[in-house]
């Protein structure tokens, strides 16, 4: 059926809803794939400490960051064990003020002189080398590592080893090619951090952790909740997250509900639905061709295509068991 | 340049900067060509009631909102003078109460006879008939317009008029075919006028403005604010939005930026650029090809190819006065 069973405790819609019994499964899938420390969650995916905090309760106890607002809400929140702001910063005293804040553990990526100086200077104590493994982002060129980290040293900075994302790879669809453009990649990193020193290899993604054997963490983090894109890919997580929307308009070749792209990450594209087809979204709609017949007031079920951006545009989600909403965890990373 | 001169008071990036001296320009232009209520100012473009507020200064006290919660924020800020849900509701009772707290006009469309019930049953007390004019969204057919307006008659609500986006047309480049085709979905909105009754034919964007001759108000909300896929019409209206970010890594070939597909609508494609070539956008990355060099700690301008869902990212508005922050307009309008 294109209409879903109603969800008690879904007042307004669109309701981004974690589905608990899939978002349990994930976590216990991969705690049990990389425990510990194996794991760094990536918090980027759901910036929500209540996820953070079962991922806390599945043994990681350290994050991975993609901006300074979600080192300083995790730090607040108590679970600052070993925050890593995966990504460069050209102005890091609200990171220094952070740790000294709340007793916790920031560590940095730099990936030259200048990001280390804003490390130095804002009074960050930890980084790690940022290194280039083939995505064209940040981190510098695999045989400028260990100078990077001299310099670093050089500045009284804690280097404790190296991180490259292999971007590039996570999403390839065909599983060997991934296995084998990880290796190439991770041969960059380990050369690197054979120059760096220090005990860190820090790379990975959903796509890649369990390929990516050469980091000695992973940072992934939309296992947890999933989307369409990475659902392609054949990995043992369950589409943990949807969005639930009304239909408030219904005729004769399509039907619309009240979900558009303020609610939805669009850069891979749009949404799926559940039994329909989806024709196309605008700022606050998404028209549809259901399978079977709705009607307005129907609530739908709406799959984005990707997690990340998607999440960023809500306020809360909605912890759903059983058909009833159990706990709400507000989206409390959001902004910068 | 592609890196731009400092502008005082913006700390942290990626900054979403209004030019005030564009801004007052769009809106001046604006006012001009359609005073006072032949202007309902579409909020949707900014949720900030802030420039809700300047738009009312210039005249307008009437706007048009996507959502309930912009409604909501608006009737509590005290400009509800006369709100506009050009949306339909499968539950209207937050628009009731909207209305009876705060002693605001609510009118919402209708399209159905369940969207009729929804109003009455909502405390919500006058209504626009949607027709659908040509975008395959919500709205009736012309011809059942009358027999909507005659129902919701029949429950005790008030039919103000008739609504009906042309938003397949807003967008079309060439000027003469845009002029054709709302002529050809105005013929629909007044055919369904004449069945409907009352005074309001509300209609048209920002590509329309001034060539949507039909309607009694126009539901520009763009305007005021540019994108970049606006900003290819020729319209008069100036780019007043920007993002404003800082590099955070440089190599060779590229730069990197903090600006991402977190704090941008992807929709339209990725962003552009002064004095740059964007490659693409992560999460919260640009990379970009500079014409200048650029060093890490430069700032950078980026211009979002939709400016709707870009906003609807961020908490603030940095309005910017000669190369210095002078106010803050909060996005209050957010969420649903």
């Amino acid at each position: 059926m294109t209409a879903i069973t109603a969800i008690d405790g879904i007042e307004q819609t669109p309701a981004l809803v974690v589905d608990r019994e899939a978002f349990a499964f994930n976590l216990a899938t991969m705690a049990e794939a990389l425990p510990g420390a194996r794991l760094r969650p990536h918090v980027k995916a759901h910036k929500s400490t209540g996820i953070a905090r079962a991922q806390a309760a599945q043994s990681h106890r350290t994050f991975t960051c993609a901006t300074i607002r979600e080192v300083e809400v995790l730090a607040e929140a108590g679970l600052g064990d070993d925050l890593l702001l995966a990504n460069e910063v050209a102005d890091a005293r609200r990171l220094g003020a952070a740790a000294d804040r709340h007793g916790a553990r920031v560590t940095v990526a730099v990936d030259s002189e200048a990001t280390i100086d804003a490390a130095r200077n804002g009074g960050v104590r930890e980084v790690l080398v940022d290194v280039n493994v083939g995505l064209p982002r940040c981190g510098c060129r695999p045989e400028d590592a260990g100078r990077l980290a001299d310099a670093a040293r050089a500045a009284g900075l804690e280097v404790r080893g190296v991180m490259g994302y292999e971007g590039h790879v996570v999403g390839r669809p065909d599983r060997a090619e991934r296995t084998e453009k990880v290796a190439e990649s991770m041969a960059l990193l380990v050369q690197a951090a054979g120059l760096v020193g220090g005990d860190v290899i820090s790379a990975g993604g959903t796509g890649t952790y369990d390929l990516n054997t050469w980091a000695t963490e992973i940072q992934a983090g939309s296992y947890c909740l999933m989307d369409t894109a990475y659902g392609e890919l054949g990995l043992p997580f369950r589409q943990a997250l949807s969005l639930v929307a009304t239909v408030i308009s219904v005729s004769p070749k399509y039907a619309v509900a009240d979900c558009g792209l303020k609610a939805l990450g669009m850069d891979h594209g749009s949404p799926s639905m559940e039994a329909a087809r989806v024709l196309f979204c605008s700022d606050e709609h998404v028209t549809f061709v259901p399978d079977e017949p709705v009607q307005v007031g129907d609530r739908v079920r709406v799959i984005p295509a990707h997690v990340d951006p998607t999440v960023a545009y809500h306020e809360v989600f909605q912890v759903v068991d059983a058909g009833k909403v159990t706990e709400q965890w507000p989206v409390d990373m959001r902004g910068w």
